[in-house]
């Protein structure tokens, strides 16, 4: 049997950077656990624009089609603001996401122990926080048709068409659910059902789903104006949030930003299994690649290093690989090593890029 | 000439109950500063649906028409929660934003010295928070066609259509230039340029605006997901926040629970200037129906009571009376009056709604 296959996308700004540290955990895992993966590299964002012309070319993405799991770093920067919306280095994401379909993607918004003081928020709504967003990622108003800007009546129009089938909301439905049973059994379905058609649809189909295949799920609904109130007021009344694309990636940076670092979160982007029975995937840090700190060995690696420990969970079946590299991670963070964005008033050891690579390497 | 006129739509839950306290400070102004008002009253929401089988009969949306000002309590409860969604609460309220055509919808984020301590995050974060939200209230994906439930390859397919003008992206831009000329100066447009077309139109017709009629004025343009990151992370860093109908409706409310407590946050709904010079407008609490404490006396009536502080500034052309209502409210937060909802750790006196009314009726 072949070793499964990573393709490596680190994109641009920090994406390289962080991206370097978790090779060094997969070179790690093959020497150390025979954990063996065959690594391929290539580019998307602004580096692959820089290189083709284009935000993702046909080879990469035929590429990414056939590996076992993509890590992807970060893309865009203020140097390809000006370039037209259909070059723009999200388009490389968004194309990935899409033609992979990778309909479900998890975002735990976990907050660490050694962490908490980092919050906004007072210490004890936040310590020991522990929920999972689950977002839908190939449809709603990022894809759906008509969109564009139009002439009507001798003015410009903007116009994008929010739109969610039975089965799409069906399958990340049961994503959600399936996540639940290994956690707290709890699923918050969101959606603006007060004022969307495609809101009202959303939760009957959710509703339909649980009462069929999980009636021991506890199921409720929120609106999401509400739900936005409820990350800030009592985030830990959560275990599992099932929203769709828009408002996934709104809710999701709100409870990210709860746990105190973005520079601490993966995230997991599934799809159907292949024949091989992995899911289709892709792994990435929620940060984004922070051009303004990019070159400087500031950047924080862990978010990026989590993400691979999904890839040990979600693709590879090793959770208890996974769960010793997370546990390395909390062990630093545990001895006080600190990137710069980790550094508050209660001190630390300040520690580089690399520097925080190899503690997590050495404690693994 | 004849009063200004005042239709009062109490709604529903706890919206009969503030709105009771404002009718006796809207008395105060006829008889202690000769402010003299014509208020009528009538029903909306479920309680128009009891009463009539709508949530806003004809008659109603005409006399909205008619008024300088209308006040609005609350709409919406469970018992509403089965009906059909051409009747719900909720449709009465959009029907009044729609027809009336309130396009610009104020939402101050303020935090009271006194109510500090109520936030869930730290109190340096939010002490002496003041952001002021434009939300556009009367297009985008709210009432965008074509919507509805389909059915589309055996299946049945939800849609909604997010859809701007220029012109509606235009006039809602010049209120939050207006509002940011007597602030301090800076707006925060905030869209998903990123990933739509409305967003893109959106945030070119708002930069256009700025740069020929606005160039005091410092523009910059956030993401949607970002600002509610940044909401929780820095929420001081804001001044004017302008944004779409959807996001507006999320952010505001994010937003609004920075601030530790909802009851104390009033809205205005502005449109167009009647033949009178006066806009049309309508007045609000952010918090809604709160059907859980309706009856018990227990609402806190503030937020309702400043919205029609916001009357008597932007209706009435009386901003030393709206501002001497606020210093009142200040002063019986100051003086440690509290209902229940402001009842912390550090304690305070205990007041019910009529209580609280008449504290600041005393300290007018
Ligand atoms: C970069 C952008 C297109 C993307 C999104 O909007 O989905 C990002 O915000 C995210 O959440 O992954
Ligand atoms: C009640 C509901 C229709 C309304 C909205 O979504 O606009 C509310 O959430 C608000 O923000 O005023």
């Amino acid at each position: 049997m072949s070793n499964p296959s990573i393709l490596i996308l680190a994109g641009d700004g920090i994406g390289p950077e962080v991206m370097d540290e978790v090779k060094k955990i997969i070179t790690w895992y093959g020497d150390k656990r025979g954990l063996v993966f065959d690594v391929t590299e290539d580019l998307v964002g602004g580096a692959a624009y820089d290189a083709h012309g284009v935000p993702l070319t046909d080879e990469t993405m035929a590429r990414a089609q056939e590996v076992d799991a993509v890590m992807l770093g970060a893309v865009g920067g203020p140097k390809y603001d000006v370039l037209d919306f259909s070059v723009k280095p999200e388009r490389g994401l968004l194309r990935l996401r899409k033609e992979m379909d990778l309909f479900a993607n998890l975002r735990p918004a976990q907050c660490f122990d050694a962490l908490a003081d980092f919050s906004s928020l007072k210490k004890d709504l936040v310590a020991g926080l522990d929920i999972m967003i689950v977002r839908e990622l190939t449809s709603g108003v990022y894809f759906g048709q008509p969109r564009g800007i139009f002439e009507e009546n001798g003015e410009r129009v903007g116009l994008n068409t929010q739109r969610y089938t039975e089965s799409e909301i069906a399958r990340v439905a049961r994503s959600a659910f399936e996540l639940a049973k290994r956690r707290d059994n709890r699923v918050t379905s969101v959606e603006k059902a007060n004022v969307m058609e495609s809101g009202i649809l959303w939760r009957e189909v959710v509703t339909a789903i649980r009462d069929a295949e999980y009636p021991e799920i506890e199921l409720s609904h929120m609106y999401a104006d509400n739900c936005a109130m409820q990350l800030v007021r009592r985030p830990k009344q959560f275990d599992v949030i099932l929203t769709d694309n828009l408002f996934g990636d709104i809710l999701s940076d709100c409870a990210a930003m709860l746990t105190g670092s973005l520079g601490m979160l993966p995230s997991a982007s599934l799809g159907a299994p292949m024949a091989n029975g992995r899911p289709k995937a892709m792994y990435e840090p929620v940060h984004g690649s922070a051009p303004d700190i990019a070159g400087q060995g500031k950047a924080n690696p862990i978010a990026c290093i989590l993400s691979f420990a999904m890839a040990l969970r979600y693709s590879f079946d090793q959770g208890d690989e996974a769960t010793r590299l997370e546990k390395a991670v909390e062990k630093v963070l545990a001895d006080g090593v600190r990137t710069a964005d980790l550094m508050g008033p209660e001190g630390g050891t300040p520690v580089s890029t690399t520097e925080m690579g190899a503690k997590i390497l050495a404690a693994l």
